[in-house]
């Protein structure tokens, strides 16, 4: 056990929640509820994703939004994209955090729902985007690779085969003079289980001892904290979760229970084992509640109706 | 890490769910449920409380349930009861498996407000108790610390305090001529976290090595396979669950989120981890499904929505 002090919470709810929700989430309500969640003292907001309107009309407004978002110090916006053109349309906003990120799909058949692109054409979106990178001046990228615990359309996912992804993403990044700072997995369809996370772990500790390791899990079958909490004992400090447990993507195949681990629960579980998050529950709770009232459907989260345990020790009846 | 081969569940649903939920719900129901539960492979159901009819009506038929059981080879029915005229109405069943448990709450308030008892007086009942185990001849009790990870109404629960509990209960069992075979733990408020459940089930284990360890654990703020995997990870091979996470002690003052961890959830993440349930997991999952219907309300269990891996390993598209 190796519990780090401290964890980034990498707040997604706004946008891979809102890209989920079959009803489009007028602006201005996302602007409420992305300023409430920059008070809670999360300081990285995922507020849209920049792909086709025609084909995610609830990430259409991403320019507008971006316009309209408030600036916190100590709160960083950003937006992400799945191409070339997305990642223009982000950086031209001037006011997102661009992900400098290659990621690829372990599984080709989700590359191809997702992004229409196989694993070659994938890999050649990477290879332009690596040049853009270098003319950017960009020192250093963070290596993805999504799907990387199973996958709805393929099943089972080797981890010899998330390795070998990353160590080709790896001698891309290379070979264009870019450095490798983090590596990123994604259970995108939440087939990941504890014992193979902390493999997984493992395994990339292993071989790249020196890179940072975070996580973006889904609950889609109950285990997202579980899974959590193996990561933490092994030290990983930086993870995605979403405000209320909202998300999914709408490409994945979902049947259902499609969403993040939620960023209340997650901040419970960080508090009660002594690991700061720097965020505010009982703030964190009114952004879940305000988020059920926005998607109007229960939301997953657990801590909005079971309760802050830290409140509860300090209540005076106690 | 030292992970059991296999995992005893102990099906609690139809006794703790139905005793939660507002509606009574008919006999002929809990039958329906208990038939379908007995066909999954579970090997204990917990089926009913033996508790005063007038405080608890939703067990008032705990008689007429027993009696209208059909016996399965391989599933034993279980009772439950808080003091002796309970434990007397179980055994006279002549169907229920007795437990043989000394199970004290290390919270008074709680003890107070679920058994009408102060600490002396249910260690008195305790005495009692273990009396008429020793006249039946029962060769060995389990000790049982309940609110042993924190309580609604006395905050935090120091693990000094439930290990104090265990040894005044082993005395206490000792004697009577009673050996001791098993300690049981129960988050009845769902305060645990998965470092406190480590470090209780170790403390356990230094004191106790010879001992089995047994978990009763609530999911009201999301952490409860978390807490499952901390304490199957340390070889705690003994739980119970509550199909489609139903369940929830009317006195433990929940705000909601009551229930217990989910018995479909668990079996899938025993199943992922490789660790033998006996369970056939779509079945339960079937099950899952009913408890919803018979409740009329969404339950939390999510791989009743969120699927099965192992059927979509099987899939002949994959």
């Amino acid at each position: 056990m190796s519990f780090p002090d401290r964890v980034t919470i990498r707040e997604v709810g706004p946008r891979e929640g809102f890209q989920f929700e079959k009803a489009v989430i007028p602006t201005d309500i996302k602007v409420e509820l992305i300023e409430a969640l920059a008070q809670t003292g999360v300081t990285d907001i995922e507020v849209a994703s920049f792909v086709r309107p025609d084909v995610v009309p609830q990430m259409a407004d991403a320019e507008a939004l971006a316009d309209r978002l408030q600036m916190h110090e100590g709160v960083t916006y950003t937006g992400t994209y799945l191409n070339l053109r997305g990642m223009q349309r982000a950086s031209q906003t001037g006011k997102l955090r661009v992900k400098h990120g290659l990621t690829i799909s372990a599984s080709e058949a989700f590359s191809i729902r997702n992004q229409r692109a196989n694993h070659e054409q994938a890999y050649v979106e990477l290879s332009k985007r690596a040049d853009v990178f270098s003319e950017w001046g960009v020192s250093a990228v963070t290596l993805g690779v999504a799907a990387a615990f199973g996958c709805n359309f393929e099943g089972d996912i080797q981890l010899s085969s998330v390795l070998g992804w990353i160590r080709r993403l790896e001698e891309l990044a290379l070979s264009k003079g870019l450095g490798v700072e983090e590596i990123r997995l994604l259970d995108t369809m939440g087939w990941a289980n504890p014992r193979q996370v902390a493999e997984s772990v493992d395994a990339i500790r292993d071989r790249w001892p020196e890179l940072a390791i975070s996580l973006h899990l889904h609950d889609t079958r109950g285990l997202g904290l579980a899974n959590a909490y193996a990561a933490l004992s092994l030290g990983v400090d930086d993870f995605d979760t979403a405000v209320g447990g909202l998300g999914g993507c709408p490409f994945a195949g979902h049947q259902g229970a499609a969403g993040n681990i939620a960023t209340e629960d997650f901040v419970l579980l960080c508090q009660e084992m002594g690991i700061e998050t720097g965020v505010d529950l009982d703030a964190m709770i009114e952004c879940a509640l305000m988020a059920e009232t926005i998607v109007g459907h229960p939301l997953p989260g657990k801590v909005k109706s079971g309760g802050n345990l830290g409140s509860y020790r300090q209540r005076s009846d106690l």
